[in-house]
């Protein structure tokens, strides 16, 4: 673990490349590190200055009267990487290098950065960058950047690997009247990544008291996630207090192409990120409206302790669209109680609705809003409201908003606001801000961070709930055989689906009996003795789609049907072995089910290790899109979660009037394939598909195994 | 059709309820009347009083000196109707009725609403409302609303059905510089509906001149459609030349209750009404930002004429969140030529990334962003340019926006803008908007517009393409058998699955071989003259769901497995006839396929008519959920499109590996289905579930009808 404290909180900083040229980057940092009110020693380092402003400045970093905590690297490549050998001969162990042109160009700037790497690792720096835009710690205070920053505190905490989204958030945060503790931008993270500041960010705590909720909301704004378990790791601890929301681009290969431009981040599948998010309770951002939505929205109000929301509204027609909004997001209208709509029914006009949502109407004055949350805001029914206003022309805006302001001092319920309009709400808007109470220009955001700060809230409520009754762990038996020292003689580099069915066989799977034929007679004399049905398959090393070249031919009855079959894929053998040049055998298997077909694989991901999926197999599988995805190691409860979150699962647990499939032995047998990815590191990639679920098996009836090179 | 020139462009008005105190509704509408430069006669009406300001005053409608065009009664019910009567007498044919109170608060309300309708027809009135807040004329100029209005004038074209939603629009388009010609606010809609206007709309055509887009886009909020044919027609006409967009909650159950109490409107299913949609070229939005984006977008740009954008930033962080939202918005980055790239290499500095999204680096000053948009915006591979902002340190926020603004006036190609940031970067949208660039203050929602705009484009140019081949219909013979008169006799009322079968026999549908057996040697000797498989079902007026019943037995091959199947049904049919107190029967059918199992289905929707449903169907159908509409009626090459936009066409079409199946069959069947739908109105929802496709034919093996009452 890096101790970053006296990097993020130094009592002393040198300023390497400190300019009197206004525009220049080693100016400004060091107008900002004055100006942010930091009160250590300063450090101008300038070969041709004798004094910058009413600073001393040194000729270089070795005639530094002392060993700053802090060293700021301001001058371009190579200089930059000289600079910090200097550095580290001084013995200064902490470094912010602003410097771009680095890995984020190419070939030529990756050597530069592995230079810069092996420098930092001798002399045992801790290098925030390079290409980066430093930090800014308001509890310090200082302010280690060259951008433009209002220095507001708050509860909020930033990490980003964009300099740029930094300074965009700088200018949003000014203008709403949010703040921040910490900033950190990350830049090429060659040294210091997101986990050694989340690690640093759960070692120092410092509640906000007041009228703000209690937490500290971590915004995180990454192109790539640095050692993935740890991410998870770190994350999950800091959830089970403070929120994290998120925004991670690289969904499509659009992205990822123009992120390999920018900071040379690889993106590994989304799919499983999204999974890991999920398990760690990390709220993910869909856009940058969101991640700035979120930041004030966490910042400024509690989680809702529920899904259950209450609207008022001076109007109709935004009413009926939070309403779909509302569904739409996955949270629940309150319906209120007799008891609350007489109260209603005596303060609001006769044509107001006082089903929820509230109407109060096109002439309603702040007082009857003020009448109208009184009513619900009490109401244990109603876990947060939702004020929505249009501006008509009678409408007291910001008179409204004070008022809000006020009940949300009182009541403690969290309060969200949609003022829809243009100027003339935004007066309203910026009482809002002073009151701390998050506003949105469409009804529709509002509800979508209500939404998304109650799945906060939600997970972490199932955290509690579940840590105390965690299950010990079901430990599948696997066969001795399987050890990883045995794993290559048991499977070959690149095995046809005979040997897959006895590596998975003698793992402990059940498979349905199979075998190799070369002769109609063998076929015969197969189905004589496990009976008819019958399935005839290619079979081939690394051969996989079968069924696409006619290689897969079921449900096969009798000795004619079998001969017929045994004809046609012996003609599809020989195409095969004809445009392969491979071997071809041909595979029978005794037909099982009725069942339903899923799958089950783990693979391994770049960036967060094995991860089981569980999902729909069989012909209709990528129609029905049904991809389930769990961190390994996982517990019996968890493979139990991972079911009944999939599609197939209507199919499974009769629901759809199938019977009740064997769901004991389907979370056992995905235990075991998870255990045999994470006991035999040689398996890169391992799949049952499909696996046929029936009343009182689940059968491994085909898969793939690919090894680690 | 109904003129409303008059009532939207009158030479006089009188205002029914005209006042003197200044909050009230008649005096405010009287003062929006005279400031919003009105150059007809106005006549105040108000027995109380002799003149209101300088206008003279009217005792009653009576004693007004001539017929005006318009009256706008601004007077509460119940006096508003008596009003309403006082008009028609004097034989004024138009009115605005303000008044709330109507179908919007209950059953009392909708007794008012029916005598104001009755009123109208009976003095033959066009009457805008009630519960409305009037409309807006800019081109007239009159504004008859009591709400604040900015008067500029500009292309873009409202209707709106909730007057709070035009408040918000008028404030924000005031704020953003956006000018509209009209807009019209329908409330209640108890006389004049959508379609009216739109059809005023269509016949009062004002082109814009100038630098704006030379098209009248019109901006819709509805939460209901009136007369679904008319509003398809019409909105079919009007795209061929200018976007229609809409906002039309109701999607969810909870805002379908929360508009019952608004506007009294009933929501139709919404998957018919996105598929209307769809068909005519109208774009709908999401959410309220959407709608507000997509004024400001189809206001000021032309619709890009393809799909390839190019975007410029200052910052690789938002580039790659941009082109994220590109490829998930259905848009493509455009590749550069070699050409494109030296000429990028040559201005921009070496670590700039010139590959799209280009990034200018974080020092570009504005002259940068004119060299990059130089070179970009002439390649006739790029439809659109996406320019992006973040406010750092040496950033020339409003000079970058002025030299976009020359730039869009040199090339005349669409520039959307997103400067992210806060009150740094709102100088620079003030600049765009004066320029007439579309601005988003996050760069998503600028590449959601651009793709909106260009499916707009997209669906013109496409009818453009069919329009001439549009080819003739295929006509399918349906038997005499089965004109509407001769349909009671063919169906019971609750017909029984072999009654179904027979019917869609009669209908020329092709149906396995079936019948109704009551004994183990019925059914062995269906199977001996039909051949096995077969299978066996429980048949049973109006049963659905057999399956959930354990009512379908699949796949028997043999004698015994017949009987065994046979023993299963029975005591499945004893269950059920016991359950039920029904006579059950049992249905044996020749089993066919290897297939893909369809659903083809026709039900009325009550705003739109008869709509034709296809779509995978079968076990898995939930699952799929493959719901592909169109209305009827419809020409072959409507449903092969029809069918090749549905998930299961990748089954069906062999791509997945399967055989190809006989599609033009399939074709053929949905026509079928959709003349017997429409040709005999008796049927209120017929539908072939499932209709099994194989490789010669398709085989319609269940169903279900149910007749009108």
């Amino acid at each position: 673990m890096r101790d970053l404290t006296a990097l993020f909180c130094p009592k002393s900083v040198a300023i390497v490349g400190a300019s009197r040229t206004p525009e220049k980057v080693g100016a400004i940092v060091l107008k900002n590190i004055i100006s942010s009110g930091f009160t250590g020693k300063i450090y101008p380092v300038n070969p041709n200055a004798d004094q910058i402003g009413s600073l001393a400045c040194f000729k270089d970093t070795a005639g530094l009267p002392e060993v700053p905590d802090l060293a700021v690297i301001a001058i371009p490549v190579p200089g930059a990487l000289e600079a910090l050998t200097q550095v580290g001969e001084k013995g200064i162990k902490n470094a912010v290098i602003f410097s771009a042109g680095f890995k984020e160009i190419g070939e030529e700037g990756k050597k530069l950065e592995d230079e810069l790497i092996s420098i930092a690792q001798k002399y045992n720096i801790n290098v925030l960058g390079p290409n980066c835009l430093g930090f800014v710690n308001n509890l310090c205070p200082i302010n280690v950047t060259f951008g433009e920053v209002a220095a507001q505190t708050g509860n909020l905490r930033f990490i980003s690997q964009s300099g740029a989204i930094a300074s965009s958030l700088f200018d949003w945060c000014k203008s709403n009247g949010l703040g921040f503790s910490e900033f950190v931008t990350l830049g090429n993270k060659a040294v210091i990544n997101e986990n050694d500041v989340l690690e640093y960010f759960q070692g120092n705590k410092t509640p906000v008291t007041g009228s703000l909720p209690n937490v500290q909301p971590i915004g995180l704004y990454l192109e790539s996630i640095s050692r993935g378990a740890d991410f998870l790791k770190l994350t999950s601890e800091i959830t089970k207090t403070d929120p994290i929301f998120i925004l991670k681009p690289g969904k499509t290969k659009a992205a990822a192409k123009a992120m390999q431009s920018h900071t040379g981040a690889i993106a590994g599948e989304d799919v499983v990120l999204e999974a890991v998010l999920t398990q760690a309770g990390v709220i993910r951002c869909q856009t940058l409206e969101d991640f700035f939505d979120l930041s004030r929205s966490f910042a400024w109000e509690d989680s809702p302790v529920g899904p259950k929301v209450a609207i008022i509204s001076n109007a109709g027609g935004p009413a009926v669209i939070s309403a779909d909004a509302v569904t739409t997001e996955g949270l629940t209208l309150t319906e209120f109680d007799a008891q609350t709509h007489e109260k209603l029914l005596e303060v609001l006009p006769r044509s107001a609705a006082i089903l929820n949502p509230v109407d109060v109407l096109g002439d309603a004055l702040a007082q009857r809003y003020l009448q109208a949350a009184e009513i619900i805001l009490p109401n244990a029914q109603v876990n947060a409201l939702i004020v929505i206003l249009t501006p008509q022309i009678m409408t007291q805006i910001s008179q409204t908003a004070t008022i809000l302001g006020v009940l949300s001092q009182k009541y403690r319920k969290p309060i969200f606001c949609s003022f829809i309009g243009g100027s003339l709400v935004a007066e309203g808007e910026q009482k809002l801000n002073e009151y701390k109470i998050p506003s949105f220009r469409f009804p529709e955001r509002a509800i979508r961070a209500v939404a998304q700060m109650w799945k906060f809230k939600h997970h972490q409520e199932e955290q509690a709930e579940n840590a105390p009754a965690q299950p010990v762990d079901f430990r599948v038996d696997l066969k001795h055989s399987l050890r990883s020292s045995d794993l290559k003689n048991v499977l070959q580099k690149s095995p046809d689906s005979i040997q897959i069915n006895e590596f998975l066989q003698s793992a402990g799977f059940s498979t349905p009996p199979t075998n190799r034929v070369s002769s109609l007679e063998q076929a015969k004399s197969f189905a004589q003795q496990f009976g008819y049905p019958v399935v005839l398959k290619l079979s081939s090393p690394g051969l996989l789609h079968k069924k696409k070249i006619g290689g897969v031919i079921t449900g096969i009855e009798n000795d004619a049907q079998l001969e017929n079959a045994g004809y046609k894929i012996s003609q599809a053998a020989v195409r095969l072995q004809q445009g392969t040049g491979q071997a071809v055998a041909i595979q029978i298997q005794k037909e099982v089910g009725p069942g339903v077909e899923v799958i089950i694989g783990v693979k391994q991901d770049p960036t967060f290790g094995s991860v089981l999926l569980f999902g729909a197999g069989g012909s209709f599988a990528e129609l029905i899109a049904d991809r389930n995805l769990h961190l390994l190691p996982m517990n019996i409860s968890q493979a139990k979660k991972l079911v009944e979150k999939s599609k197939i699962f209507v199919a499974l647990s009769g629901s759809n009037g199938d019977p009740v499939y064997v769901l004991d032995k389907l979370y056992e047998t995905i235990i075991r394939l998870g255990q045999l990815a994470v006991s035999c590191p040689e398996i890169k990639e391992i799949e049952i598909n499909p696996a046929i679920v029936t009343l009182d098996n689940v059968w491994a009836v085909d898969g793939k195994v690919v090894l680690a090179k």
